[in-house]
């Protein structure tokens, strides 16, 4: 689902945050709601936004009870309106308020994640640059994080610390220079793996295209700048990427873009956020 | 440390955490710095803020290398100005950089909670009212979201599915009304566990009332009915708690506390925030 | 199933205990059995009791074979005679001997648990007073205990450290005094949350009432003392709730039911039992 | 084996034990004892027993919180009288009070085992016979248990359906007779492996010794015909093995034992039991 | 399976597989190929041998995805021509392509493993010996590999150090020599173990003898030795167990199996091996 | 160690393999060894070799026992001639002996890795071109075996389907096409990883080229067609890498290397293998 293919992940991740909740046990639906009651619950948008997260859900409540029926009203990536019916599920009411809270609280983050990208995204529209995410992401909540970003129509930066080299300011001073970091990279990494260097000015900018990097990231740069940069880089060679990072806001967003960078990563997109409000109410069914 | 206690659950979930980022390996590190190369890491404030997740960095940095030397410059829940230095890590480089990110987060993420929660804390001084959260946390991160609203001054509402009933809307609906409800619950659960009531009218209040609800939850009622509500469960049973809930903002937070109630409860603490922004320099010692 | 609810926690737990049983392979059966050999097996009482575990048999051969029918002949509670079916599971001969000895060890614990309680149970027949268990059940088994208790017809004290304060001696003196010991309890707890302090004189229960003790436990107390205790506190908060506790057998039992507590616990429920004997009798059905 | 070895699947039960007791939490401890007191515990016997487990509780206490001061005043295997004691731990006040029930509930369960044990031993006094457990044990329990047997002065009979073949009737069934049963085992099984078969009469003996069983079990049969099986397999096949097994009790146990037999087993020794009382009392040292 | 039993350990290990080879996700696959897209996948043989893993295989794609058709074309322990079908697997290409890799990988060096095995076996045609392997196996894959060794018609040694007693050069030495260590080790194993001893002269088979070891092990003797060594052995105790063992080779099997030993061990069954060549293709067949 | 960084998941996966071969304990030691006895381990390479593996071998015994001292003789990435002492590991000879089989399979296969990939290197000496290993590695061993490459003097491939792209035969037909597969991969995958593209003639290659694929992989061609491939690639576009793959063998990998390729991938570094003869003795030292 989240790449299309095998989750086991997270199921893992939804086991263990069940088990956050439910604790050694759900004593007030045990004790309140007769056995083999059933409901119909059903998920709608308390406000505007974009969408993301309705696997999620579907996986939560498959966990907690796979006799549950799971119908996905709209889909991820979708603009809905206040009042939209997002998802319907019905069956057993023990599991249904069981699974409640874990999957509104993704859904609700995961659709914030999404609606402030597109905003985002749309403030982009006409420029050939890509916005991309960073690894500032909730500690254990990365994929589904930057899946949103997808939703929301941006794209992502390397996923972990695994599988892109990225090398920062304390890797350079710590290696001797850009030119060494570069080079014990490229010697002792895959030949299938890219370097990025991060420079703050444009003889950094200089070392790091003499040595060969695969993608120079202008970080904190002035337009200005960036735009000189971006152009000296494509001139020497038009196969380097050039990403635009550093505090970067929907006031400043434009002007990066016009530098002409390829891209633009935004850490703002996934460490803080306003959770999209969305709700379960339940319709009682019969008792079995 | 989060309960002053054993604190394995969350020296797992540091694991799960810190393999989500490192995966196979932090490439960019092992390839660029010389093995043995070391280091000061300073962690400082970027803007003003209520700190909370000191010892939660400290873990993180501890389960990475034991070797590394973890010095706190203040306290959670100490608030602090923009430049403050929180934090001093020293030793092995590789180690720093591999914790480095996991350890930001968090604290960004949980400073960002006890900032926003002290200000309501503020809001309400003057006020006999406790400030508590809900069970809108991040999934996985329950606890610590929890430990930063003590750290910003509020206080915890039950802290799962677990350890209190909460008869709300659709356990009413289930049960055949909240006199059937709290009946069935008084009688299965221990009688170390309290039953709260969800109100929405004051005909709820009456029967939570007469049927010997612990706490009755006042849900989205005007300010007026609270104090109504207030003034008749006080007159008949001084001894149960009252709690206002419902899209509770920093503006209605003062009209809500007028109303006499014991508790204000709000998702806001936890469901939505701004991170506080922290980051960690790196000044070289010396090779090993 | 234990509270008519989600038992993941429940099903990692059986797969450990089958894998200490089963380790690298049941040699016997897969090197005498033809594979596609076919079962029914039989369990039966061998003696009378009251039985408790039907259905955490089932999630054991649920658990061990998906393909396995499980037929539960009786219910968890019912008090059952000498040579009764309680369960027939049909299907892989293989299958059921991998699970007999786990399924039986279970049943024949948690019946002997079951068929305890009931004894007690039926020993304070006329006497409004609730029969609760401790925490000194076996490690890892907890919760089906205290299920098997409930089955007994008992009732359960707090499931843990983690859902209830329980202010003992070693706490009171750790804390300076019982008032200090409640006053920082109540300030730093959910308020959801009780308090039980054990008392063992009258000056104790007098300081415990004053601060707003939720729960009083008379630890160790002559029967007389104990109705002294009662007598005070319910005149002066009737709503608080009174414990007896400490080496309570089925001869002291009614004395102390007579004092007027509402709440006996007894530790002799979980921490020494008399397993029921239950065995499964396999008839074999037909190769496949 | 199981202390003087590589313990990692105990500690792993320990931190799942410790899970079980003290989830999100030991709220109590927490909130009324200051960070940093200190204290020493006191473990003594409060009746009359064989001790088992005290390097158990010590791990307990380690996982816990490795910097408390462990020291063991009797060694497992000792026969103590009330009052005795068996234990003292020393350090932060926490950490004794989160260790201490799970610790001794381990104690109090494995020494109620050896002790039973030790009465068992005892009554066969004079006679070469090896009294052994079964796997009747409790779940997750295993090695422990087994453990405690030995202690005891008992001995142990496989660890597991994984470590010896032991065909019983519904093994015989399935193969269609305990020649053929026998026979397909050795071809499978490695020559490291012994084969044990489940006798009820004269006939069945006959066979298992002719097919060549390393061990023949007599399963409750009278003295006076286990008394001739025992003359006609020794007779036939000195190596072989004889053991006795099915409902034997401490009246029944010295008539079996004179029959000659090599080995009784008894299921008893385990699957109820008396746990022995043993209990902890806390000094407070000082703050830290 | 592999014991036609519970195999919940096999694929615990699976989702560990899976996890190394896939990680944060088959980017590739899911990139490239629509979501829904079905195929049949055809694994074959590309050089002649002795096939052993296709249920493993089966679990690997069962464990990926559940709703994969799995058709076995051939039956473990088979010898196959280059060109044969073994199995033919149908579905999701996500599905199928995600744990191709796997499959592979493991069908590979199981049914190379059983392909040398079976030339050694081969080889003792005419032979009344036992072919068996040792503990020399690749960590985490013991008991599948000990299974292809049953498959390519051999059979096992002890499964790891807790089913058997083996009394090493080592063990020799801490005891203070072989009587010592069979004397203790008797008295402490259940009486279901046996205990080997390895020898390295006729002075220390002289001594194994003489106190009951029940397997001897010849090590890195002389074929000439050996035959002396077992008339010896079964002139004295005709039961017990006659094993050759060190650096034995195709050249040398033979010889060694003329001096009339029970069993002959092989480290280089699974030590070192050839990967038999197997592989996958793939037929698109619609999409959904 | 492996990247000189965080190792928690090989710590992990040595505890697993642990408990594969100690199971429920390592009866023979601990019955005949007297607890406390010490020694010291020297493990020395019975054969010509070169090493890897020596700080997995010393996880392997720190996770067995923390205060064994473990002193290496030589590093990995040394040549050793036969008889040269590895290792010393000292200390409890339960321990020691506990791990050695582990730790020996370990170095064995790793060193036995190393030693292979050191002959295909020497044999591209003065050709400007990388080896690299495959996919094709042991389920759960592939970051010590890919480990074991660069030991040995080789460099890696990708490590998994999370780090790069790799459209193959299958993946074309799914997508339709080279173009479809790489525009669509191009536009899902983030900017810092690469696509390679299998081909495996000129039309392929000519159409990877055009749509800009960044490694262009030439599978199974003659050395002449790969001769051509490599100039015309080079001719547009010097920045794409070509690699050579598909049964390379030591025989044919000189011709290959003269067409001019980048990197020449061998499956059979890792697949198939011949562990290098590592043994460990013990000195006794004394009883403590």
């Amino acid at each position: 689902m989240i790449f299309n293919g095998y989750n086991e992940g997270l199921v893992e991740s939804i086991r263990g945050w069940l088990k956050e909740d439910v604790g050694s046990g759900d004593v007030t639906t045990s004790v309140t709601i007769p056995f083999g009651h059933e409901s119909k619950g059903i998920i709608h948008a308390k406000t505007d936004g974009v969408i993301a997260g309705i696997p999620v859900a579907q996986l939560v409540f498959e966990v907690v009870d796979p006799t549950l029926v799971f119908t996905a009203r709209v889909q991820d990536g979708e603009a809905v309106a206040k009042g939209t019916v997002l998802i319907e599920v019905e069956g057993s009411t023990h599991s249904i308020l069981t699974g409640e809270r874990l999957a509104l609280n993704l859904l609700q983050r995961l659709s914030g994640i999404a609606t402030r990208t597109r905003t985002y995204v749309d403030a982009l529209e006409g420029h050939a640059v890509r916005l991309v995410d960073t690894r500032k992401t909730t500690p254990g909540h990365r994929m589904l994080e930057k899946y949103a970003v997808r939703m929301g129509g941006g794209a992502n930066h390397r996923f972990g610390l695994y599988d892109a080299v990225m090398i920062k300011d304390n890797h350079i001073k710590g290696a001797g220079g850009i030119t060494q970091a570069v080079n014990r990279a490229r010697a002792n990494i895959p030949h299938t793996m890219t370097i990025e260097v991060e420079t703050e000015n444009m003889d950094q900018v200089e070392e790091a295209l003499a040595c060969g990097a695969d993608i120079i990231m202008l970080d904190n740069m002035h337009p200005e700048l960036m735009k000189q940069a971006v152009r000296r880089i494509k001139s020497v060679s038009p196969h380097v990427i050039v990403e635009a990072s550093g505090n970067v806001s929907l006031d400043t967003l434009q002007g990066i873009a016009e530098s002409g960078v390829d891209v633009i990563s935004v850490g703002r997109l996934t460490y803080s956020f306003e959770s999209m409000d969305i709700s379960l109410d339940l319709n009682a069914k019969k008792g079995r």
